[in-house]
């Protein structure tokens, strides 16, 4: 499915927009050859080249409580991004703003899939060596039912085979034991659903641990967003922390600032791996419309990214497989 | 309060029982004077010097089913460890064996603090340049009542008070947003229950997310045993999976593996200081002793540190200060 409109990018959302939204978005353009319309502002988008506007004269801000915001605020840039998608004028949104009015819009505005009982945020996991692992919910749904975790493993198992290429892809649901008898009650739940549903290409692999997320054990983890939450911000957490905890004992001796010169390949190397503005923002699945969600702190090289994922998506047509992957299980 | 009994040590638990078990608790004898009893069947313990053995002839394998085994196998060596210490003929237990067991033994031997709703398991998390964070319910209760997190806070912060020396610890509630509203249902209600409870000497700081657990802004942060033990999980698996990727990637190249010999003070310290074994183990807080529970894994380097531990709170008498701070609550 080749793009048939640009893409959409919030360019006033993030803690660095408008202007490295608006110079990831430009790098897009001019890099790969993907349509990109930015929309927002037009008297606070500056430099943004050949790239035509979406006016849009609010903007709802990073902390702003999202129904509200997306309810009153009608002439927002993440709405009117949204919009735009809805109406075909766009063929997929991106924006660094506030999550949950990214969400609020994209599911208002574009509206749910038929059949889908909760739309949920998908994220990448590094794994050194391997394809990533795609982790969902990562926040869209704070409080889930067990039921909702096989619908979960369904659209993360298209997102994985679209995005990754995998083409049979494991999925494993998130516990504290591997054994099916080990999590919380509503784990317990979630793995009898999980074990009787219906799959097709997917492989249910049972439970899986915090420490599996980086390994190549698995391709798609399950959990409610809270618990999906709580392991994302984790996980990048601890990585900034060591990695930052490296970059500062390295410069303390002279003779060790020397030595990690020569290593700048291997550490340049490893901070990409590692680092989030490198895996292209998650991507909200569930809506009738493609999502990217990209992190606040979005730097141009991750705007670029993620409207690379989002020209993607909306040609391998993730939205549609979603669509018939859901409408098969009921 | 001085040791008046050896710490018990289960030499049968761990994946590299007995024979780690036993040198480090010899080293522990040998480099820091602590005195040592070793528990388990005296046929399979060798090398164990001047150490003597309560003997226990069965021993509880890492995968058995906690609460039955502890019931069945009365001549276990986690069991025998903890009438030990109820008995007075040990001050304290540390096991690296199976963690569910060593807590039902714990539990079931010690009894509970009267006034405690449950045991938790209190970790440490690295965090660099600054005091470790208590991190609790590691993983003792897979499901809680919103109210238990206000006790985990109390035994969280009498544990930071006496292991770190933090005399007003500052306790935050893991969520997914800083805000009050933020969360699941669950951690909403133990947002209110902790927001109203009287507190002495601590400070309730409100949510904190997983990207704070490594971060000087937090002393103490409570959750569930579900959530807990997922992102201890997802921060030590982070931890391991960037550090391989760090020591492959700097094996490489001629020039780097070169580099990376110069720089073997610096990654050795970063190694010891995000590496599980420098902790010196979790401990079960709201039983009649001191018990030191020590990863699976756990090297002679971390049952010496693990025994350390045992010692120092006994000698804290932090049994004693949790019991009066809770119950001073009721």
């Amino acid at each position: 499915m080749p793009l048939s409109s640009p893409i959409a990018v919030d360019a006033m959302g993030g803690d660095k927009a408008p202007e490295e939204i608006v110079a990831g978005a430009r790098q897009a353009s001019e890099n790969h050859g993907i349509p990109v319309v930015l929309v927002g502002h037009p008297d606070k988008i500056q430099d943004h080249g050949d790239l035509e506007i979406i006016p849009a004269l609010e903007s709802i801000a990073m902390d702003a409580e999202p129904g509200s915001s997306v309810r009153k605020m009608k002439d927002s840039s993440l709405v009117r991004a949204a919009e735009a998608v809805r109406d075909g004028k766009a063929s997929a949104m991106v924006s660094a703003g506030n999550t949950g009015a990214t969400m609020a819009s994209a599911l208002l505005r574009m509206g749910r899939i038929k059949g889908v009982a909760r739309p949920a945020i998908a994220t990448l996991l590094p794994t050194p060596g391997s394809t990533s692992t795609v982790f969902l919910d990562a926040g869209a749904n704070a409080e889930c039912r067990p039921e909702w975790l096989v619908q979960f493993g369904k659209m993360g198992s298209v997102f994985a085979q679209h995005r990754l290429g995998i083409s049979e892809p494991r999925i494993g649901l998130l516990s504290i034991g591997e054994e099916p008898g080990k999590g919380s009650p509503f784990v317990k739940e979630a793995y009898e659903e999980m074990s009787k549903a219906s799959w097709s290409d997917e492989i249910f692999l049972g439970n899986v641990e915090g420490r599996d997320l980086m390994s190549d054990e698995v391709d798609v983890v399950v959990t409610d967003g809270f618990t999906g939450n709580v392991a994302l911000k984790t996980l990048e957490g601890s990585l900034k922390t060591l990695m930052m905890a490296l970059f500062t004992a390295l410069g303390e001796r002279p003779e060790a600032a020397k030595a990690a010169e020569v290593l700048s390949p291997e550490l340049g190397e490893l901070y990409n791996v590692f680092h989030p503005d490198s895996y292209g923002g998650a991507m909200l699945l569930g809506v009738k419309g493609v999502c990217i969600i990209s992190h606040g702190s979005s730097t141009a090289l991750a705007i670029e990214n993620a409207i690379k994922v989002a020209s993607e998506m909306v040609e391998s047509d993730v939205v549609g497989n979603i669509t018939s992957a859901v409408s098969e299980e009921s």
